[in-house]
């Protein structure tokens, strides 16, 4: 069985005028230094220290080699996402991207999988592009938990993954623009730690609340990232307050908890006893591989978790390792 | 053994003029309805339905018999705390509530153990509040999780956390002043289901990579309401950070869980997986039964997850549910 990461991105070469394609200012782009390192810009500001894996297909399968990863689905890093800037210039900005992701993914078309980027902001265009994308090569889409106040439980965003599901388009969600950034920003990279997995339940909690999984086709195929954030932990209370208050209750069929078997997370919890609890909420056939690679914060010994973690058998471990991403993005046996 | 719930709230009965001691708008009272049942106000707006126990020593103490609860410490609700306020206002604001809590608690002083609040965006008269507040009867103090963007890691509440140490007064840290309620607000009280939980863990992370414990005291007793919010969860992704990244690490002598020794939390976490998870990382002897009552939101039976919750030995159930209480909050052995 083929051992596959869903979660990884890639930050293609892009220079500073390419970025302006998106925006005036503030452009993503990707500054390398010659020796394997770089820099993700943001217009003249450093973002983030790299590695020559994010940008370059021969250092990536390296690693993977070493690692032991057949396969990774490889999506955009959501500093690309381009949500705030105009639909029109956002579309573009996504056929570029995701003609570099593509470009790079042909550089080993059996173990690196295009997921394309859209821009959600206009979900009638998102959608096009997703129909586009998929006849290109794209195995599924990467796309941001929300677009400013709109969660994906908003009716045009409901559409859009209407779409996905009905094109067989798998759908990977991943937190960005963190809600209380204005508490955090600049220590000790909190936002990371503490709002990425606050905006991921909040994403998975909207979409359960609002009646938003009643509304969706159960044949969609979508997967939060960071093991779908605080969410399997915090269930419990989300269930008692359904129980408990009309409020809460009021636009949905059953408590949160009767919405597990409608989506997929990633394995990146870092710990054993949490992926014992992640698992024993979802279901081993609803966690795959994930590690967040190339970035620091991600699983530095890809599968080294779910194949050490105690109290798992190994049907499920094989199921996490690659069996349920296998299906997901539907890969083939091998 | 007696039955300790170290989490419960009062709003004592405080008129609108009463409430005006703290600001000329906002200010929070409380609306009998003459049947059992009222209203939390905030000004003219109604903030939340409430029942008698809340306010009405004597049905808090049959609904006490009822649930099997011996001993509750008592503390205000978080629109009490007044840390908006000019300071002067809201010391004698503080004064006022804790005046009230005192006087309720002495209905059952075997079974009610007042908890002061505190002008906490004023750390020098707070430390002097707690002082005398402990000489009137108070058995320790209710604070908020931080006071605009300080949290409990800014120098002057490290020097408030080091007076209760020294004053031996237990500290109980309730969420309030939510982050990202802008995005949640009016929706299926996703604040409460998601930004509490992310606020506790943010103060509890903050602590730790600061080097906040490094520098408290360690006969320090706080505890944090909700289990810690999504501490326990999270934990393996900050350990994982602080291993990898330098930023992370730079101010704390130690990972994020080398200090899960240092505080305390409670067990409102309503599902068994859920709990277990925060025993094995708390330990059994940093987990004491906490309900939120008498809200919505809290746990209806209490003591019921902690009773009936597979793989917990007797031993540490006994300390759940009292044994630990009883030394955090000195209540003598009965």
């Amino acid at each position: 069985m083929n051992v596959i990461d869903v979660h990884t991105h890639v930050f293609p070469r892009l220079s500073r005028a390419e970025g302006r394609l998106l925006t005036d200012a503030g452009e993503p782009w990707l500054r390398e230094h010659g020796d394997g390192t770089g820099m993700m810009m943001s217009g003249d500001a450093e973002y983030r220290p790299v590695e020559a894996g994010l940008w370059d297909p021969a250092a990536r399968l390296a690693a993977m080699d070493t690692a032991g990863v057949d396969v990774q689905a490889v999506s955009s890093t959501p500093l690309m996402f381009g949500y705030e800037a105009d639909p029109g210039r956002a579309g573009e900005w996504c056929e570029l991207v995701n003609e570099r992701i593509l470009d790079y993914c042909a550089q080993a078309p059996d173990r690196l999988l295009p997921l394309c980027q859209v821009p959600l902001q206009d979900a009638a265009t998102a959608a096009a592009m997703v129909t586009r994308a998929a006849s290109q090569g794209h195995r599924g889409v990467h796309i941001g938990n929300h677009v400013g106040p709109r969660y994906l439980d908003a009716p045009e965003i409901l559409e859009f993954l209407r779409h996905c599901a009905e094109q067989g388009m798998p759908v990977l969600v991943h937190p960005w623009d963190l809600l209380g950034s204005d508490r955090m920003a600049g220590r000790y990279m909190l936002p990371w730690l503490v709002a990425m997995a606050a905006e991921t339940q909040l994403t998975i909690l909207s979409l359960a609340l609002s009646g938003g999984f009643d509304k969706l086709p159960h044949q969609l195929k979508i997967c939060f990232c960071h093991g779908g954030g605080s969410f399997a932990y915090l269930l419990g209370r989300a269930d008692n307050a359904w129980h408990n208050r009309d409020i809460v209750r009021k636009d949905s069929a059953a408590p949160p908890s009767a919405y597990t078997g409608r989506f997929h997370v990633d394995s990146a919890v870092f710990d054993p006893a949490a992926l014992r609890l992640l698992v024993h909420v979802m279901g081993a056939d609803r966690v795959m591989l994930g590690t967040d690679y190339p970035f620091p914060l991600g699983e530095r010994e890809p599968g080294g978790l779910i194949r050490t973690c105690p109290g798992l058998t190994d049907a499920e471990r094989q199921l996490m390792l690659g069996g349920n991403a296998q299906e997901f993005f539907k890969t083939g046996t091998s």
